[in-house]
């Protein structure tokens, strides 16, 4: 028995860290089989092509080479620890995707949808089974963005660049209609996460 | 006026090193202004991503990580050094390019030509003005390499992938008939060179 590939995408601070937390407590209480991962996800290789990318000194770095060092880390996350946890029959919960490189580089970068679906191609024949995206509006993200530490070379976008990654992801969400769920992630946090939970469950039952 | 991108192809062994040493040394003395390079190239960005690439540690990086670094790694030195060169108006010789992807992993790690040129979508606006693939057969590579010292994680392959190489070079200089040209490399490598930098003066001067 196959397991379920399951993606969670949104912007910064869409709270995705608390809601995955929340959705595993409930697959562990329910003694639902799952791995809960998130690109680089501990994978050696994964890890040193992430180092490069989020490096402060690789200001030089080209959309494009940025672009392919994500695709790259992703293929070997997805091989070395997705497609076996599937195959396992685990439902694996992943924190972001194939859909954030669409909204980050395709989109916000404007190297187009088109040009990251390509780069991308090797993991167009592993696409999740189920895709939240939380869907919190610019303002209120960059507000909670505000009281968090600026951290690495992403943290240091300007306004403009996160309002392109929440277009970006409303283009995602109607390129993948049937796949790409979204959920009102602007009101209270542990409504979202029963949102979430609800629709996760539903989904594993069918 | 815009240079002319320059690119050498082949396998192991192929003499591609001294046929480029001559061929600049011939530029130079026609007072023609060039550059030689070779991916990484010196650009920083990229070497940091050819030693992921290249460690002997990584020995389980997947076949379509490897294609995908080795993109990265390209597109960053054809940004930093092989266009602004071009822009310049020098003629650019560079060791191995795009070719070289499709022949290793597109052909000798069966990923496909069509994977390796989706994955390289971006490189595709800025193909080689001419290619000379050093038409080595692989018997005559393979005692030539005996005589080095294996060093790195390409090195250790068996004869197998050598061979197919060779045939994945066959068959990208049947992609690009206009573009590459086979010049025979089983020969002494004196001649090899001569004919190589006659074959680059008659591009130059059309």
């Amino acid at each position: 028995m196959k397991g379920l590939f399951i993606t969670f995408e949104g912007g910064e601070c869409s709270g995705k860290t608390t809601i995955i937390q929340q959705l595993c407590k409930t697959l562990e209480e329910m003694q639902i089989p799952y791995i809960s991962t998130r690109e680089p996800g501990g994978i050696d290789i994964a890890e040193q092509i992430r180092n490069i990318i989020l490096d402060v000194n690789n200001q030089k770095m080209t959309e494009e080479t940025e672009a392919l060092l994500y695709a790259a880390s992703r293929m070997q996350h997805l091989k070395e620890k997705v497609i076996p946890a599937l195959d396992a029959g685990y439902i694996v919960i992943c924190d972001r995707f194939l859909d954030s490189s669409l909204a980050y580089q395709g989109y916000a970068r404007h190297l187009g949808m088109e040009s990251i679906l390509q780069i991308n191609h090797f993991a167009l024949s592993h696409l999740p089974d189920l895709t939240l995206f939380i869907d919190v509006k610019p303002d209120v993200a960059l507000k909670r963005l505000e009281n968090r530490q600026k951290t690495d070379r992403l943290d240091l976008e300007n306004i403009q660049f996160h309002n392109d990654v929440y277009q970006g992801y409303l283009e995602v969400c109607k390129l993948y209609p049937d796949r790409i769920i979204k959920i009102d992630g602007n009101v209270d946090l542990d409504l979202v996460c029963k949102h979430c939970i609800d629709k996760v469950l539903d989904f594993i039952k069918r």
